[in-house]
Formats: C-alpha cells, structure tokens, sequence
C-alpha cells in the first residue's frame, strides 16, 4: 500500500473572502484533492479554512481527506471543514509539526507562517509558494511572505545535491503546483537532519 | 457537519502475534472503525499496528480512518497500517498530543502508555484501560499498565463534578469498550484546562 | 570545566505549608544547592515553590541556582523563588523537559507529576522518588505518586545491564537522596533512545 | 526580588573564528553579562557558542549565566561554556522556547534563526538585530536573516500599540544592543497571545 501524500497549505489566518488569495487558496484545496492529495491545515482561518472548503467542494473530496493541527486542546476550536481536528495543545509549536508533511504550500502569510517555511526548510520539505498578482502595499514591513521568498533559497545549505534547483517555487495557478507537486515530490526523498553536533 | 471522534489506541510497543493483547487491539480497531470512529495511534509497532490493522480488516473501512502520529520527523517511518502518517519531530513529548484526542484506549503498555495515561487524565479526557486477563507475571515491577490502572482515579482531582463515578473505566472486551464510548463519550465535553496559575 | 548537575523536583503543584511534604521539599532544596546542585522545576506552587524557597535559605545559594520550566509563554509566571524562568509556551508538554535533566526527585505528585516520571524512565533517568511517612488515606484513587512508585520499575524494559538493580530508589530523607546522587548519578550515563523504529 | 532578564542570542551554527560575526556574538555575550543580563542559547555551536564564550570572558561572568537549549535529550552535546544545559529532546520545536525569552537577538543565521526570529515577533517579544557591515555576497539565496530584517517588521499586525515604533531593530555595536534592551525591555512588556479562535 501507498500512503497519499499529506500537503500543507499554510498562509494569512484571516483572508477578505473573494480576495485573490482566498480564491487561490480555495481553488488549491479542490485540485489538491481531485488529484489524490490530502491537505493538512492549522485547523483555523483565512488560508486554513479556504482550502479546506475548497477540499470539501471537490467532486473527488471524500470524508478525512482534511486534516487540521490545531494550537490548542480543543478539538472543537477547528473550523467546519476539518475532517481530522488533532488537538496539540503546544500552540505555535506545532508549527513545526505542519512542517514536516510531505510537502508544503504557503499563500500569503505572516510572521507566523514565516516559521512555518523556515522549518519546512529546514527540515529538507518541498516548498511552494504563491506569487499573488496584486498582494497590496508593503507599508514598511514584510508582509505576504509566500511573495517574498517565492523563487529563492532560504539560507545557503545544499539541501538536496542531486537538485541543483532546489528553492522554493513559485507558483501562480493551482494547475502549476499540481505540475510540481507531480513532478518533484518524487525527487524530494527527504532525509530529515536532526539538529545538534554531528 | 458533525466530526467523527478520533480514538487514541495506545500501548505495547512490541508483543506476540496472536498474545491475549495483539488480539483485542485488533478486535477494537475493527470495531471502532466498524462503528464510525477513527483511530489514533502512534504509528509504531505492537498494539499501534494490531489496531490499525484490525480497522483495516474491518468490511466498513475506509481510507483515512487510521491516523499515526509519530515521534520522529519522517511519515516513513509508520506501520504499514497508517494511512496518515503524521511525523511530529517531537519524539515522545508528541505522546501528548495522542493523549489530546476525544477519547483513549490503554491495551497494556509500560512508562511510555503511562505518560500518555498521564496526560489524559490531565487533560479530562475519557479513558477506557483493557483489563487482560492473563498479563503475565509481575517479576518485582509494574508492567502492564492498563490492568493496573482500571478502575481507578490518577490522583484526587475532581474532573467533572457532574460525573461522579469518573475515573480509568475497565474494559474486557471491545464491545464493553464500545458501549462505555456511545454512552460516556457526549457526557465527556472536556474544558482543557491549561497549566499554570491561575 | 565540569558542568554542576542539575536536579529535577517534581510533585503536588499544591501543599500545604508546613506538612510533612512540603517541609521535605524544603529541606531537600537547600541540600541540593548545599551539595552543589542546581534545581530544575516546573516553576509553579506546591512542591516546586517549597523546594525553590529552600535553595534560596541555603547559605550557599548563589543565584542562577533555581530554574523554572514554566507550562505557558509569561516568565512572570514563576513563583518567586525561580531565578532562571524559561517560559516553554508549549503547556504540559513541557513535562517531557522538565523529565530529561540529569536526576528526577518526585515527591507525592498527581497525574502530572506521573507523566513526568514516566518520560523519566523512558529516557533513562536516575530516578528518586519520597515515600511520606504518612501520606494521607487514598480514597479509592491512587495519589501520592512518589510513595507508589518508590523501589519500583516502571515497565519490564533492561535500562541499564549493568545495573542490575536500577529501579526509582526510594527515600525518606533528605540526606539519603543526596547520598543516592553522589553514588549513583556517576553510573548513570544516560544513553538517550529515540522513539521510534530503528 | 526581580529577576534578572534572560536574553536569547541566536544566529548561524557555524562560523569562521574571528570572523566579523564571530567577534560580534563574542562581544555581545561578554556586555550582556557585564550589564547583568543571562544569556539563553540553542547550546551548539557558532553564534551560540562565541556568545557563551564571551559571556565567559567578562570579569563580572558567574557561573550560571549561561544556559543551552539543546534540540536533543542528552545535557552533554552543550558547548563546552554552557553552565545550565538544559535537554529539551524535541529537536527543532526547541527554537519555540529559545523565543519566548525577554528578548532576542539575532545575529547572522539561516532557515533555523528564521524560525526564531518569526516566533519571537509572534510571541511579542523585543528583537534586536545586527546588521554585520560585510556579510559575503547574497548568491541568489537568502543568507544573513538578521540583517535582512533589521529595521523591519515582520507583519503587519500592530503588536504594542504604544510603541508605533515597534520593528526588529538594527544595531552595529554592543553598545548599542545594551542602549536599547535598557530603554526597550520596560515597555515591552509582552502579553503573549495564544494561537487560536478568540
């Protein structure tokens, strides 16, 4: 038996409903699913909620395709469409552990998504990234990390020596990550490093 | 929309194909999964693989009913029975968030099952421990701890003033275990309470 | 340079002042800084506050002696006698660190505390535990920790072959633990298993 | 009593020895002592441990001042100038706790500081960073994260609405690190935010 890869989308924890990248975040869930895919969310809102709604409008979708990690102890804190409220209770700690899924999908997002991707890689995880088209204004700060690190490397370790590509990708549909999803997961045969002297 | 529960099987990390224990972790894992629950374990051997196989013997599962929740950082590294493999980096102290879910099953089990007994308590969850009929001899140490903990209460906390007869219930078969879940689980609304003061 | 070894207590996050549990918790604080010891808790009342108090009354205390391992994110959570507050954030999770310092003391102690002796055990601690001369009737529930466990092992596992008689080693005095430390902690290399398949 | 404030430094886990980052770290550590500040570090090596060292080196160093977070279970992978080292066993989740100090500095770093730096704005807490004057040419990746945000905030969430000034803050010189942990840390007085539904 072949396990389906769990992917993780991660971004911005409220979203304007019908901003392009609620939208995107919607569109993913269902293509995500329609292609044998489950999804792992935060188990909240904004991005959490969206592709987990969108996982549910699949014609694909079947029951337990949605899992939620959430913060706290409280499997009830997760939002309708997830199928699978796993309760840490370790708060953003468990940021770590959305990381380490078989791969991950970031839209928008702020600080808290941002530890999100650096564990991600860190932990040697394929990363993808949204390129939203009109992301707003930057006001003197980062904001809508998925943007920003989109295309690039997040610090100067080979990750993956048969991969001299590697980065995080771009993205601008949900058809081009399922293309790299297709394309590179098989290739990402992470060998997690464990932190410490070696 | 209404979330299946998810029910923590937790014990031996390692026993005899076929013992008195391998047989009704399998037994419960068909029934929990027969009777609409999902299953949470921690994706490693012993009464972890027996229950998930069991909920896959069983003629009404579905993919998706048997999640692993594992210590380290690689999904390849559960039982061929986890059809999501949840890989926590976080090595034992992910027993706590198995202790998290809506409901936990002790099938035996040394100090590993006791942290995350431990925990469950702690956490006001509903715990069901198997009493084994023939637990094998006591060579001058505690083994086995879901016999030695049914019955009784982890210490002198009142958790649910409402529910007096609280405490570990015992169980000798799955269907006893079944029963105790449909009738005692809607009266178990757990308000987690955090640690610290207060 | 030789690190001094630091001592994790454990136990009822609630006592009375001036029982005979407190009191012990008390003396056994300043005994450890006395012999050169740190003290490492989980930074809240009861036994944690009473040991941390009685490093403090030690006229070797040097402060930096007493550590906190706070449950939540505040380090103005500590009791006022913690000198170092390491706020984990991530609740009782947090257990799991307080567990793997160099040598465990339980003294009485609930579920939690048992979640704490637990990982204790399964990362290969020294462990002590306080059998209190009078400890209370139990009620039907088991409580007091500490004295239930003491000269026991937690599961049938052979943590050290070479310590045939390794066990949570009971004590009734203050003196007597120290007398454990000096002639056990030396023998006690902790060679940390990993969860997992291996 | 008040507790003297712990200050986590963290950034690159290997440096070239008197490498511009390396001095820094090694000053820093030794002024932060010398105004009677704890250091908290990750325990390995690089910034961690120039830091440490440094913190070794001032005349008013006391044994104690220095305390490893270690990634693993075992206090003995601490750098050889961590007095307290502490095994918190949960791998990378640690840089979770590493955060959640008085405050932060970053200096230098890759993906692993990135998670620090990400959790440290999340959990509201003072962040300084340096802006090292020569940090090597940015191959097309990013390198040198504490660089990259000084001077920047990384949301736009308004986290102290009192302080309109709030951001990661570049500094040059240790001098300039103790000015403003001297005249910041009072307003910051943080009043961690749980993740979650409010």
């Amino acid at each position: 038996m072949t396990r389906r890869p769990a992917i993780s989308v991660i971004g911005d924890a409220s979203l304007i409903p019908d901003s392009e990248k609620y939208v995107f975040a919607r569109t993913l869930g269902c293509s995500l699913v329609e292609n044998g895919y489950r999804i792992i969310t935060g188990g909240l809102g904004g991005v959490m909620e969206a592709a987990s709604a969108g996982a549910h409008a699949s014609p694909h979708y079947r029951e337990g395709d949605v899992i939620g990690m959430l913060p706290g102890a409280d499997p009830n804190e997760a939002n309708q469409y997830v199928d699978i409220a796993l309760a840490t209770g370790i708060d953003h700690a468990r940021n770590f552990i959305v990381a380490n899924s078989d791969a991950v999908i970031a839209i928008g997002g702020g600080a808290g998504t941002l530890s999100e991707l650096s564990y991600a890689w860190v932990m040697h995880r394929l990363i993808l990234a949204y390129e939203c088209p009109h992301p707003g204004p930057d006001a003197g700060q980062f904001s809508d990390w998925s943007g920003i690190v989109a295309g690039k490397r997040l610090d100067d370790k080979i990750r993956y020596p048969e991969i001299p590509e590697d980065r995080i990708y771009g993205i601008r549909t949900a058809d081009e990550a399922l293309l790299l999803l297709k394309t590179l997961l098989p290739r990402y045969v992470h060998r997690p490093m464990r932190a410490g002297k070696r």
